[in-house]
């Protein structure tokens, strides 16, 4: 009971403490099981189901999945619970089994339903146009109306931590196109939805709680090369479906109520069916390490599309939303240099060397390159509530 | 006994005789059960479970699932074993249960992972080109390299008979864009490939069949003015994420080996990664019916690049496919006017009315409209191979 108690990873001076309590999917060696993290040590539900009740049931299993099932109320009497065992001054439920994550090896969460990437930074969005069409006005015209997205390849998320390999695939060439391993890997730094309670049509913004579980950090790996040359007219396709990886750890929504502020203004009313009751931006200020270095530091406040707004569009014409779908903000850049979320943004298109502290410079990715990415919200009484990182590192292309 | 082998769903002179048998599942008011078709009957495959040996639990389930990640020794095993059994001369097994098609309801045979929508006709990307960018080259650079596609919503996959809702959604107006249904509902006529076998990645065009369990109709429902607003730069989204509804039934890819046929040339060699060895086009004779007249009859012989290259293509940059990955052809259309196999074409952007033999005209769909596309290819000795057909009503748009 005192270790429990005295434990610094109850303190609430540090991102995981007891005002975050993340969801995640732990292996310590006895298969895979729901925990909470704490500080740096995992909280394993099962081991403290007699604590929790008929709620015992939503992570007992071996993936998020059940709980992603339930519902708003079912999420919030569930955090009510475990803040109240993890709170100062708790008594260690007996049996309750902590592991320090060292000893432990996280899993995907959850079972990715669909999978939609938005485009919601405007910085990004005119980043990307001056780049790739610098004739031609850098914002389409769609932009300011509606938080444009497309569909992404679910099969290929992985948790963080997984290794990225080096696709192959067509690039632009003359007089045929070239084949080979992508010379323009780059990142996304975006922040991801978890979507979760009844499957739901037409999900107006003031009801996006009830079916918007928690966040993740995400990082939507783009080939850049690739995606330059298939893009015309249907998207992105293989540029982006090699990989996709999120935090190994859900921060329940509920964690992130002192972090909504407004989005910003886009020059004109927004459609009814985007207005908002109360605002859904969140101010989450992200950090990018390349190889350790911080090579940018982009705020989600700048986003002009909010969670609510998202899905409210994605589910207007009709289209259901499931348990388990995942829907991802968009590149999180800034008005700032400091501030842009890939690296196709921060080297202008691979024309602007970027250095890292080990006397390196950078355009976009080698073989052996690890990126972290970062984040932090204000919490309730001045605590930070952390959302769990995404890493990955890249591996060699496989000869062919 | 004697019923049984007189039945005309026995007989090959109908395309869902003994040398089709595609897979399905059918509630006849006791539950979902996996089947197979034969004529306008399914036999249930429980009710015969004692004839198929161990290869009955992958038919035991309430989709077909577990039969999907089987393996493709498992697929022809199971199929010769079915084909032995309703062939001219057998005897029913004891129990065997037949029932008229009339008396069960139909689901959505099994569970969709990653759903994959190709551009793969020539014929549809230059009419389309045309109709929507007539100032530029028809065809894009890319489209005689790369088997063009995206993503498309999974969790709205629906089976044939599915009414279909007329979707709410953003089209182009000014000064501010329109918000309300759409008034340009189409259907894309296409041909899907249900995928099977172990996960996998980069799997070559020589490999295909280990990978593709089968074949269904498909139509990609599409809101032409919600499309033509929102799809700049990142694709279809809303337009199509409505519906998307496939065959009931699934035709083994193991029925269509009469129909392979080489895919037309594209002018010039195709890269290597999507060469073949042995062709994996497919003569399959498609039929539109708008409210039951004939309005197209699209090939698919037509096509620049088969599901094998497709699937090659899909999987080349390291990305996974899945059992329960769906792939579709992209619209079927041809060179002619009437093997277009959409109503944008057909109406050549809603220009010229379509005549139906009740008297009325269209363009794009009106409420209450029905749209039926059916198929057939060539079988074995004169044998006729029937596509289970997709089938569809649209409902008048909810008031919101």
């Amino acid at each position: 009971m005192s270790v429990w108690v005295r434990d610094p990873a109850f303190a609430r001076d540090q991102p995981f403490g007891p005002q975050t309590l993340p969801y995640g999917v732990v292996d310590a060696g006895d298969g895979p099981r729901v925990a909470v993290r704490l500080g740096d040590h995992a909280l394993v539900l099962t081991s403290v189901a007699h604590s929790l009740g008929d709620l015992a049931t939503l992570v007992s299993a071996s993936s998020l999945d059940p709980l992603l099932a339930a519902t708003r109320a079912d999420w919030s009497a569930l955090r009510a619970r475990l803040v109240s065992l993890v709170s100062p001054g708790s008594t260690a439920p007996a049996g309750a089994q902590l592991v320090p994550l060292s000893d432990v090896r996280m899993s995907l969460p959850f079972t990715v339903g669909d999978y939609v990437d938005f485009y919601s930074s405007r910085y990004h969005a005119e980043n990307v146009g001056r780049i790739m069409r610098p004739d031609s006005d850098p914002l389409l015209p769609n932009w300011t109306h509606l938080p444009v997205g497309y569909h992404g390849r679910s099969g290929t998320v992985v948790v963080s931590g997984t290794p990225v390999e080096r696709p192959h695939g067509q690039r632009k060439g003359s007089p045929v196109p070239k084949f080979g391993p992508s010379g323009r890997l780059d990142i996304e730094a975006e922040v991801g939805f978890v979507c979760g309670g009844p499957v739901a049509r037409r999900v107006p913004t003031r009801s996006a709680a009830e079916h918007i579980f928690g966040v993740v950090l995400l990082n939507d790996w783009s080939a850049r090369d690739i995606q330059g040359w298939e893009y015309q007219p249907l998207g992105p396709f293989l540029g982006k479906s090699f990989a996709t990886s999120i935090s190994a750890w859900v921060t329940p929504l509920d964690a992130l109520a002192t972090a909504r502020i407004a989005v910003p203004d886009v020059g004109h009313p927004r459609l009814p069916y985007l207005a908002e009751d109360a605002p859904w931006g969140l101010d989450l200020r992200l950090a990018i390490e390349w190889n350790g270095t911080v090579v940018s530091r982009p705020q989600f406040a700048h986003m002009s599309y909010s969670c609510a707004q998202q899905l409210a569009h994605m589910t207007v014409n009709g289209a259901t939303v499931r348990p388990g779908d995942l829907f991802a903000s968009g590149t999180v850049s800034g008005p700032e240099r400091t501030q842009r979320g890939c690296f196709l943004e921060l080297s202008w298109g691979g024309r602007e060397e970027i250095a890292l502290s080990d006397g390196e410079t950078r355009t976009f990715l080698e073989d052996g390159d690890e990126v972290v990415i970062r984040a932090t919200a204000p919490g309730e009484d001045g605590s930070v509530v952390g959302i769990a990182p995404v890493a990955g590192t890249v591996l060699p292309a496989v000869d062919l």
